[in-house]
């Protein structure tokens, strides 16, 4: 019908569909119901979907993941009180709808997805935010991340380690990206780290492998020991000032606060710690994000879609405040 | 990203997105992932979502029917054997989005819908056929039907009349639609009827109220005994050769068929007698067509909303179907 | 707060709270909000739960059976149109609550049904509809029904036999109460017939045993060949004159249409099907009646619950009609 | 049948079906299984059903909350331990069954919401607890407390503001209760405060709006510092003596712990920190309360119902603490 | 623990467990409780898992396929009534547990079950009955029956041709697996034929294809018409004395009574239907058959594996009375 | 098929299936995989699964807790980070099958329970962890420990005390046990403890009762000013050195991280903290133990089973422990 009204900010960026007009459950099924990529002339954050699954070791489904984490986002609105900025109104945030790899064959849906996303990057100079799909795409992603940045500091927030060697003698996977982004010198073995790691691993060697391929960890259990502001000071410490690319596997929530995803572990992170951290990130120089292993088949009540729809939005609300300072 | 792969059928119609190309749980989320109204030059059919389910009187959330509806029909393909016609390639189909109306004032919306599906078929001269939302809907559509066709021929598939007078003194509401419509001269009661009614009534005189309205009625148990063919015969007796608009209450359908509803019956029709009465319509002089009371948070497996989708596509096959032969 | 407007009939009955008056959410969570036995001097038929699943072999959950029926049964209206009467209003219908029993002792539970059921008959006079429960709780009511009414016809609605002998040695269960009542004279073993029976059985010999305790057998199959005209036929010839109780486990219809009951089997029958049955038995003797086995927890959008409920609005329909003809 | 075994307290209050008795999914279906307001002679405090949704913004279906809250409140016990008091046993409390509003029409719900709860608390005397309904009843629930306490302190547990101005146009919705009430001169603008908020707010100016309308505000981050002693303190500093109307959105949980809610936001409340900030206001002077925007319909295990009924029970026992006390 | 109770029928062959003496949902989780193949000495039929979906186009999850259908599988009894035999007496039935193949390589997992079948068949002799896993494991089991009986009569039940060429230029996925085995030379192609088949297709020509591959059709809606015997004699016609492969896809169901699917389409056969034409079946001679595409995520309180186990009971039934006969 | 793959550790214990061979959907039904009791020569720990339920007061269901159990255990590795110790490694862990016991006689089931571990215990010296089925289990398992072991430390984490006297007259139920097994000498009265009660209580009286019987108390509220620290210090106080027996009803989990239980209350613990307390525990001489009360009829997406696993692989860690440190 006629174009849905969006404000449009003092910066000049078209924003989301406004919500005391336009019913939240009315209006174009974009991420947070922003504008396509074609809708507006330039973007500064561009939020792609890549539906993929054929990489995951236990409960697929992340396939369906894109479309359920847009129509969570729907409740997001304008004003992000925490981080005191607008993250739609201070940068121009497209959705730039999905990429459609082959499911039945996981070498070339890698290197569609590669592809895609560095054409978008080149296209836009956007940054990217990725919604899976499994973790298996954050491999293609980083090294796109490493042509325009050089190797990039991870900030990998999941229940699981995601450096495994091989499953069924297969190098890519859901459970194997970070071993084959640091063998490709993707990213900077000095300033990576996982968050919220948990659960049973395969051996005792799991931990010193990890270590060696350039991460360092903060266990789920050390939020009990260190809270929220504990974990942003390890954090930060190791990040430093490098570029990051922010890996969140949703399964870093225990499965209370995301029961739809594919390989869940009890023990993990409550939604509030998860968004905690992130918001303690203020003035990190973040290169690109992605928010992966959302199944909705498991969901209920969409409770792991609103979760992964708040990460995102805060993720947007960093880019948004270092671009308002830059 | 790039435009997705839609084939242009001979005729010149852009069809949907090829599903073998890119896979069904990627692309736009149109329905059937077919262009939106604005993607091409012409629409012969416009597919429109109205949102609203202000006027229900047991279980609500029909207002999350469109997009429901629409993720549903993402398994719909291009040809339709039982009708022998490609339904997106006789003609041009598009999705015209949502109509955005007040949730909390249902006079206003009842304005909203009129004027918005007013607008859409005078700017485009496409047949509307509409995404419900509650029941409602159908008495400003009828107005526009009524304004370009002159009254028409009403095909009611539903568990009820929705011949009652007021609820709580309200006039109009999801159970009065067609009381109105008639009251109003919509409908031409020498050629309408309902199809599926069961149930208990508010009273024994219902039902020659309803007679009086206009209808009549062929009784969801008289399935047993005529079978699809002798109901299709009724029905088309009945029809003549009337412009007709068909409403379809998806709780025709028993609640095992449809659980995703608002006020379900018990005793109702099969998807394959329901297809079954449809693809015997064909040659109707069908103006105009909704599809309402689709509420998925009582959905499984998307049952519901499959049912919907494919009640949609068989409406675009008789009109197909029909285009073809003029 | 003040009394919901509850109309009187006619006949001087009090019906059920007027639904264009007070939503059909809101008011007393009785049967179709029926009147409660104390709120009215006299009654014709009582509607009584039985809150007990202590003999069910397989998935419990029938002891939320009663409240999920009241619930799903809010949704019926005054008047029904196929059997032409009004169920509450040609008969006083009231809600005699629950039989709170013993669900740790199968056999106090069973005493305590018997007395509580007796004490309810013959306190009121009322013709008991119970609403289970397991179908244990057939056994103590047909207790009572002998003593009222001597040897009865049972009509039972089942996928299954329920005259085994025992499970792990218990004679009292959900699968073995025909058995002892047949065992016990309750029943007339020359007119009670089985509907719906469908699945595997322990043994070859458990079709003639059970015709020597007294049934004939409609195999849910029948349905395919002879319709439900057919089965009507064969039902009314087999009951004759005699007094009747009818007995619906609800696993009589198809798990699509009942998936809230312990032990489904698949093949069964629709809700059109049953529902036919049963208006095809006008004139009939009912004495007494129970729907049993719904067990909310593998229910969805309340399915098992509104046919269960849609069942006995029936059930008291045949009887308003034989209260009119008398 | 016979009245269910209520034990009478040594204050003379009858209280709840014996759950060692009559088992607890048998039995009355009020709150608690209280009796209901006709069954006893006084009452200290009534418990109030308002199923009322037309004012939600996003997924409806909190009309079927009352019904909700009461079946999950089946489970509780007589005696509270961390408050060290009989909440059915120090008063007496009653369950005043359901106010049945206009679903069609928000004015004429709101006046009759007003209506009733002023009956009903000027011919007991009790106080009020209310179920919800969506939060737009807390504006006609707040006018009869400004008639009998004067303006009162509002302790808000809720994700968001509920001081909005308007949406679509229509002052009156379950967003914008408290701006009413406000500007109505209901509350005591010293002295109320919001616990709980957070998530993406419409603008900057939201903050400083709300602050004017006399709210102090705890943010659900400050729960990571401040734990649960410190909010209670933050609380009472603010409250002080004042008459309180404690009013609780149960969204104010994480959608983990409250998935059955209509505007769910990531990052909430356990279910242990709600009821631990509840159990430290002992000696709170509370004059009413609700517990609002349960939707059924997106629970799953009567969660959501579990923790509002809970919420009541603690409320209830600080009523009682204080009455004791007196 | 000690050996659970098992029958030996007069023929010798080890049953299920009693469930009269071992509830049924305790003891060993193989089908129907049946002895694993290293319990007893030899097998007539072998009961195989293959949990693999790594050809799925729409819905994944099948790989949860076996486990399910061996949970609803509980429920069955030793005697089939409408066959007259006792499907696990009157020939050995074990359950020879889950082949385990690789996810991520459609190529290796299609030549491990190829494998893994035959050295099952040749090892034991049996008639394999496989439970998927998607359809794509009907190529290497066709190939594995070619072997053994040369080309073979496929009678398959299904809502889709399952004939397609390619999806993303991949040749071997669930819907295809019929137009590569016609290609191969395994199928008699005067003797195959589809029953149930539905939907919209990709194009006209299909259907011609189809056909040239050695299809006959009969479609879901010729049930209408023809009835279950009339199904059964098109079907016999067809099949006349070849040997045959029976290859059930649940989705053949309509999705109301199999939700727990991966591509549903509205309009399909009951559950009573398709175990009628089976039972019509009496004196085919089976040499295998699967039963695939059940995807547990999707299901409800197990109508789907119930379903599937249901069916499988009936082709153990035929292959017992063929047995009994020889 | 052939034997899946297991790993012998170096101690020579056959471990679990593989999963980077075999994938986890696939292979054996029992924990984790691990090899059944009669597939390796001798067992340092029974896993036993006693699906029984007739004690339950609210929702029934557990009896297909172990089944569910298992199903979730299929995510567990071999390596346990937090203990540093592989519990399938370090000793040799079997999967013990089901005791399958009488569901309509509780006197009956309860002997049959004592025997059947009494059995077990003797014929393989094993440790048992069972798996539950209701708690009223825990009194026969509690009889043979005293047998064995003496009078031992109960440690018991729960939301109730399950120390009440009757229910019903009933003397064995789910909320019995410990009273029962106190009376009988089965605890050691000066090392017992409770961890996680909350919610309400029957009485004021109940609380000194617990004491009397032999039981500290940690309420659920003290992990809010504890910590896991805390709570750790306070529990290894209790019990000192004494044999100790532990007993995990999940409902000791928020409703929230434990959905799919019988008796539900708010404000429990999340799994992070109680998986804490048990790897606070390290040294601990545990006898044996149980994990009850799933009731999967409401468990979401498996995340009640997740959590049990996750709870049973834990204790099989500090069994490891001890056994390595021994």
């Amino acid at each position: 019908m006629q174009d849905p009204p969006r404000p449009t900010s003092p910066a000049g960026h078209v924003g989301a569909v406004d919500a005391t007009v336009v019913p939240r459950f009315a209006g174009p099924p974009t991420f947070a119901r922003l504008p396509r990529l074609d809708e507006v002339a330039r973007a500064d954050v561009a939020i792609l979907g890549v539906p993929f699954d054929a990489g995951v070791s236990y409960r697929p489904g992340a396939r369906f993941g894109p479309a359920h984490i847009r129509a969570a986002s729907r409740l997001l609105r304008p004003y992000h009180p925490a981080l005191a900025v607008e993250p739609f109104g201070a940068q121009q945030v497209v959705d730039a709808g999905d990429l459609g790899v082959n499911p039945f064959d996981l070498g070339a849906a890698i290197a569609a997805i590669e592809d895609g996303a560095r054409s978008l990057a080149e296209a836009t100079g956007a940054t990217l935010v990725t919604l899976g799909g499994d973790h298996t795409i954050a491999l293609p992603l980083l090294r796109v991340m490493r042509e325009r940045h050089g190797p990039v500091a991870v900030l990998h927030f999941d229940a699981h380690l995601d450096t495994w060697d091989t499953y069924f003698g297969a190098p890519y996977t859901h459970g194997t990206p970070f071993r084959r982004a640091s063998e490709e010198g993707l990213i900077d073995r000095t300033a990576s780290c996982h968050v919220g790691i948990r659960g049973p691993l395969y051996a005792a060697s799991d931990l010193p492998e990890d270590a060696e391929l350039g991460f360092e960890l903060v266990h789920a259990d050390e939020f009990e020991t260190l809270g929220v502001a504990g974990v942003v000071e390890r954090v930060r410490d190791r990040l430093g000032d490098a570029p990051v690319y922010v890996s969140v596997d949703i399964d870093v929530l225990d499965p209370a606060y995301a029961p739809g995803t594919g390989t869940p572990e009890a023990g993990g992170l409550t939604s509030r710690e998860l968004l905690g951290v992130l918001r303690g990130l203020d003035g990190l120089h973040i290169v690109g994000a992605d928010v992966v292993e959302v199944a909705p088949a498991y969901d209920h009540a969409e409770l792991t879609g609103i979760a992964a729809a708040h990460v995102v939005y805060d993720l947007l609300g960093l880019l948004a405040r270092r671009r308002d300072r830059a």
